[in-house]
């Protein structure tokens, strides 16, 4: 609509300004330290709510991080989209690998280099925009609600409490999320699901105290050797995971979505050239696209034990921790496989270790249906500004509220990112393309109009 | 020698704080930013060489951190006993299981807690107090000369060179070192020898950048995986160690030298108890002391890579690394071990990760007769203080310097260690037992005595 392109043209850049506002402010939900950073990005979320258009907007308690919440109401008898986001972030470290700090963002090339930048205060600020596009050209067609959260980064412990306890005033028709990528903007697509997620740290220790490795070696148990051994019992030589129990309860892909799956462009040599690889790993029998999107799997996201620091040290070290996740793919259940996990670990400890196992956080793998009346909006909006139907395909990430979002509303999730599969998530030098964020701004209104058609 | 005694009851109090003095500095060679505390330690110890006797000391440079050399000649004439220490300590890391700062010597139950309480300045400094003892009361047998010098715990790198480079200056007829532990004060024991080192460090690399675990996990491979995957593959199912050519120069202990070792007090249950584990670990078919006397390990001295911070980050990590160490023994030479788990490091990465393996440092194995005039002295003199002739036993530890020493000099090591296994070396609280110390200093003039008999 010619009159949204004017107006999002003319304000393109206090769209931008806005944005990197929040990008400013470092809010890590994962340390204690980023508290006040936390409370201060909730209450700078609320505020652009109100100043784009929400007629209502506040911070709301939880027992944790507070959710943002906002709306705009136009009718009771039109449909309601609730859009959800998170304003928190994932840790920045390791930070001597940023080309610049993590909460300065920078613009170079055409992008925004900021950890949050993709994931997610960028995609869910996009909706912020959307919402003030359609409120200042007088086109709003659906009421719109806001949730956006500050635990997303650890598995949003208190938001299915705080989405129980508050039904009423987050009903709506169907849920929008804005926190994943799309092929590339060639080839746009839309995920039809999510992973769950199961996260452990394992602890194992061997002597009661740091031992001199020439006075003991060779006669204590190592910790970091036998964590090693336990690691490396995890995966067969075909890359299959060997855990007991572990693939009881995943659903086998049909031929056709495996068909529909791989049809998805796809370059081996450019995806290894991106990476900065000469090989690919993964799963037997399973393509690249099936290995991140129908598969399950398990990574090793952290391992620490014995001295780590400049030069050498002749340790026997007492402890050695790992942190370890798998993705989960429907029917899996995060409950049964964090106690299949935590089993697992503490069942192979040798004798002279201890192990621990613990979980950090969880979420259950989500799947939608493509033929909604919510899929199809995000699906013809898409094609209208991208001149080309999106690719359904499954998503390798977790956003382990979906299923607690649609259990506890009773409505179906849409998936709609704009991000790519090259932003850096979790990483260094996370970043978000500035034609990506725009596009994205274009593209959510038409959401909302085919969605109330 | 009653004289001996007399003094040494009449000192016994400055003997230990000059000790505490030089706890106090934080000589630690491994980390750049303690530069300044390691030349200012090599200052304090030629200066207490000075003070306790020796016509002569100086801080001599080396293309590392420097030698202190001392010496108090009587007549050339008479034997000369070249005694060798280190200034330097290990690093104190992790500090937080210190119960009293590392560098802050602390006297609780008898016991000096400091790192480097008994590795080794509170072990060389007893020789420093011997030697005063003697000069004071007039009863020097021998001449003295000491070299202490301040890269033991990195390896040693420039001594070498200063040794070939000084073989005039440090002429003598046997090296004295007080650098490892005896059984117990009831069982003492000496050295005959101690175990060569290779120290390397293992660079995993697969990714150009750290991935997001959902996105790519599955489908790249996670070099903290692959890392577990090679330390697992470094022992079989009897902890016998796999890599090829490992055991290829391993002189087998004759069944008299096993029979020997096996003779010394030894009770698994007091030993378990001691480090708080429930079971022990080591290479089947060989017995605690011979897995750390007579038989080479591998042990993983550090681990790290991903995330290790507080909380969860789903990160696929770009790199990940090790430091990894073997204890050798005769006839295995730090060169070829050293050359061989770097080969297999490297050999054993699988496609889609690059493996960079390099050495820390080495050391080769030594031993000693235990037929030769200075063992014998030093047996005689652990006889006269201890009431009981000392077991000979092989040393689990390195020192690295040992052979390159004999063989600059042409001339044998005597070891005869006073400190403890349950010293904490190269750990936490680290300590040295006062009733150690002082006996040190009561039983080393006895070995010069009867070195010159």
């Amino acid at each position: 609509m010619q009159v949204w392109n004017d107006y999002q043209q003319q304000h393109q850049d206090r769209f931008l300004n806005e944005m990197l506002d929040l990008l400013r402010i470092p809010s890590v939900s994962a340390k204690s330290e980023h508290k006040a950073d936390m409370l201060k990005c909730a209450e700078a979320v609320k505020q652009n709510l109100l100043s784009s258009g929400c007629s209502k907007a506040e911070v709301m308690d939880t027992d944790g991080f507070p959710v943002v919440y906002g709306e705009k109401m136009i009718d009771p008898a039109k449909p309601t989209v609730l859009v959800y986001g998170h304003y928190d972030v994932q840790p920045p470290e390791p930070l001597e690998l940023w080309h610049s700090g993590p909460f300065d963002p920078v613009i170079k090339d055409g992008k925004v280099f900021a950890r949050g930048s993709a994931d997610d205060k960028g995609q869910f600020y996009m909706h912020v925009k959307a919402l003030e596009t359609m409120v200042k050209t007088n086109t709003m067609e659906t009421n719109i609600k806001f949730l956006i959260e500050g635990e997303e980064e650890i598995g949003s412990p208190n938001l299915g409490k705080f989405v129980a306890l508050n039904k009423e005033l987050l009903k709506a028709d169907v849920i929008l999320i804005s926190d994943s990528s799309m092929l590339s903007m060639e080839n746009p697509s839309l995920d039809t699901g999510v992973r769950g997620l199961s996260y452990i740290e394992v602890e194992v220790t061997g002597a009661n105290r740091d031992l001199h490795s020439g006075t003991y070696g060779g006669a204590v148990a190592n910790p970091i050797t036998i964590l090693a051994q336990m690691i490396a019992s995890c995966h067969d030589e075909n890359n299959h995971i060997t855990i007991p129990g572990f693939y009881d309860d995943v659903a086998i892909a049909t031929k056709e979505e495996r068909e529909l799956l791989n049809a998805a462009p796809y370059d081996a040599k450019e995806y290894m050239d991106e990476l900065g690889v000469t090989a690919l790993w993964g799963e037997k029998g399973y393509t690249t696209y099936e290995r991140t999107g129908i598969r399950p799997t398990l990574e090793v996201n952290g391992i620490w034990g014995g001295y780590t620091g400049e030069g050498a040290k002749t340790v026997l070290p007492s402890k050695a921790f790992a942190k370890i996740s798998a993705r989960l793919v429907p029917n899996q259940t995060s409950e049964k496989i964090t106690d299949i996990l935590i089993k697992y670990f503490k069942s192979i400890a040798p004798a002279g270790v201890e192990v621990k196992a613990s979980l950090h956080h969880g979420g259950e793998p989500y799947m939608t249906p493509i033929d909604s009346k919510g899929y199809k909006a995000a699906s013809k909006a898409v094609e209208q500004t991208f001149g080309k139907a999106p690719i359904p395909v499954r998503g390798g990430g977790s956003i382990p509220i979906c299923s607690i979002l649609e259990k506890e509303l009773g409505i179906k999730i849409v998936f709609m990112g704009f991000g790519l599969d090259n932003d850096n998530l979790h990483s260094p030098n996370e970043k978000y393309n500035l034609e990506n964020y725009y596009k994205g701004i274009e593209t959510i209104p038409y959401f909302h109009k085919y969605f109330a058609e």
